[in-house]
């Protein structure tokens, strides 16, 4: 029997999918488990949006082009330039959602060994991306005392080698929902420009920001044109993750070029998702205020919820919709397999998760769980109430 | 100005899309173009399929499961024992396309070096999943005279070294419509178990096979159960190219848990892909049915056709849609460029795909092309008689 090979050893599993067949056995238990783990937002797609499908008028389900259809383009070029984001339409090459893009930003950037720095806790997936391009992760700990602010210059500095080609980053964050500052993102354009790397940009959360704190993109950064490569997606914004639709953007022109070889490669990007894509960017405004209101309205009531917990310990996100919260517990992991194999308070039981999951340098993030405010405002409540008794009874074990 | 990546720069570009430009200037001289070249159907998508998108009821367009849905498993898996290949559904797993499907099965069995053989000519794109995967493609040359058949075991035996990894086919094959006999299929399972590799087998034209030989898919040979991954689609057979539905079926469980890793990080296949595609198994026999009767008459007349004109000669193709023809010209690359840029008959001409972008030797093929007859009877006999008059004027010039 053949052997699989080493990356595939290596690819790495989520933390959440340890815990899915514990909160499986919990709902065949007959309990009713809320999920403060996912990043599938609850709220509806846009009615415009799923009307279109209804509305499909082909009768041939037929290849779109592999950088995905002028007219979408079109439409993201219109919705960037309202974050004052200049871009040509061709600077935008439409993905299999937003983990396509990153795949093959490693692809077309980086060789098998090069290193990228990011900085910690991070999105899981970027490891195994990596992994799938050979490249490596270094992290730079950003930690709870300071809200998960940019950790100093000096920590990247201290990372890079001969083989660091990147620093990526994600903002707001996930899963910590912090928003960079102008003069963090000054101070990435400055290590970018100085060691000429490559600025990977998740922008995806740019919708949902809280603070009136200003959303710097990548892309506003003067100098740094050639080295940033954005990532993004209409799956949180539109609630559309099903579609599998996200873009790269890129002003620069080889690596366009080449991106676009792996994206002939594949053929095309989801159809049927181009065309639900397509209708949601324009004519959704109300839906878009009345979603960030939801928001506003969760978040304050998740932090403020978690904060008067005894023990517990939330910075205020400034976007997304996670908080990475400490608990006054000894190892978050156990904690959140415990939630769902071993406690239940009037039927009912929390799915967190781990924030040790996010982080690559062993150790870190011990008593920290990601929690997502993807449930309306009385189920997490609720869900807040139940963790009070979850720690009580753990610790009095 | 950071430099983009080795394998970025090693990526193949199809041929086809060299010609593309000039297809373009050519119907903006106002030219009618035939596209010979193209594997996309021209024939609907089952109505089935298609009113399922009107009746899709859901609020949110969220996440499908990793592996695809359940139900769209069982339906391939109530599939594939039409065709004597039994399985659980849990070696199916659901991939944004065929394509998809090839790269996690490279991913997840080959390490960077590691070899796989395949029979020349072949499906451009493995190239370029081979070069993402950092996995070398040999090829053995399989040649018109004999139809394309199954190249010697022993060409294969010499291309074995210890980085051989696996042998690649596509059966019934693009580009060149071949079906491996029994015999054929009996001594790649041979090679495969003598050397412990893996057989890859692209099978997504099993629906269209002409002579009555049958259809000895991978997945049927004894004694390699742990060596066959099979790449499927359902694109070609009911014309839904567009949704981005393929499966990768092993019953390998060690190759499906590394897939599966891969699977994960790119959270999941096209939610409304999978839903226009379960509708399309089943209760579609009559489509079918149609269909094939449609490819059978469309094969007649280009083979007859193609071996009427002086100088040109075609195979018989026993299924897919596809032939690799030879014909009187010394370059097929610069014919296939003259016919779109300095050649008309009628205001008309024929785009083609040069053969040579199908072979990895140098100098094979050069005399050859690959038509797709996924254009009407009539259009198809239109093509054929341009094609005719090109030669005559390009061998006259």
């Amino acid at each position: 029997m053949p052997k699989i090979s080493q990356r595939g050893k290596e690819m790495p599993s989520s933390p959440i999918r340890k815990l899915a067949p514990l909160a499986n056995e919990a709902k065949a238990r007959g309990l009713k488990v809320y999920h403060l783990n996912i990043g599938q937002p609850d709220l509806p797609t846009p009615q415009k949006a799923l009307d279109a499908l209804k509305n499909v008028d082909r009768n041939i389900l037929e290849y779109s082009p592999s950088q995905g259809f002028l007219s979408l383009r079109e439409k993201l070029q219109a919705y960037y330039r309202r974050f004052r984001i200049e871009l040509s339409v061709n600077d935008i090459i439409v993905t299999s959602g937003g983990s396509e893009a990153v795949l093959f930003a490693f692809l077309a950037c980086l060789n098998p060994g090069d290193e990228i720095i990011v900085p910690e806790p991070a999105y899981a997936n970027y490891m195994a991306f990596a992994v799938s391009a050979g490249a490596v992760i270094k992290t730079v700990t950003s930690t709870i005392d300071t809200g998960f602010a940019l950790p100093p210059v000096e920590k990247f500095e201290e990372l890079i080698t001969e083989r660091t080609k990147a620093i990526l980053i994600c903002n707001p964050n996930n899963p910590t929902g912090y928003l960079y500052t102008r003069a963090e993102m000054n101070q990435i354009r400055d290590l970018v420009m100085k060691y000429d790397l490559y600025l990977f940009s998740d922008e995806v959360y740019r919708e949902f920001i809280y603070t009136g704190s200003p959303y710097i993109s990548a892309l506003n950064l003067e100098g740094i044109e050639n080295n940033v490569v954005l990532v993004d997606s209409v799956s949180k914004r539109y609630s559309e993750c099903g579609i599998r639709i996200g873009a790269l953007v890129t002003r620069n022109a080889d690596v366009r070029r080449a991106v676009m070889k792996f994206c002939q490669a594949r053929l095309s990007p989801p159809l049927l998702g181009q065309i639900v894509a397509e209708e949601s960017i324009e004519g959704t405004e109300d839906y878009a205020a009345e979603v960030y209101e939801e928001y506003v309205e969760r978040r304050k009531c998740l932090v403020d919820g978690l904060n008067r917990i005894e023990g517990v310990y939330s910075p205020i996100p400034m976007g997304a919709f996670y908080t990475v919260a400490s608990l006054p517990v000894d190892d978050a992991d156990k904690f959140c397999e415990w939630c769902l194999s071993d406690f239940s308070y009037e039927g009912e039981t929390i799915m967190m998760a781990p924030a040790s999951g996010f982080y690559s340098t062993p150790g870190m993030g011990r008593n920290e769980v990601r929690i997502a405010y993807v449930l309306k405002k009385e189920d997490l409540q609720r869900a807040l109430f139940i963790l009070e008794k979850a720690l009580e009874a753990y610790n009095t074990r």
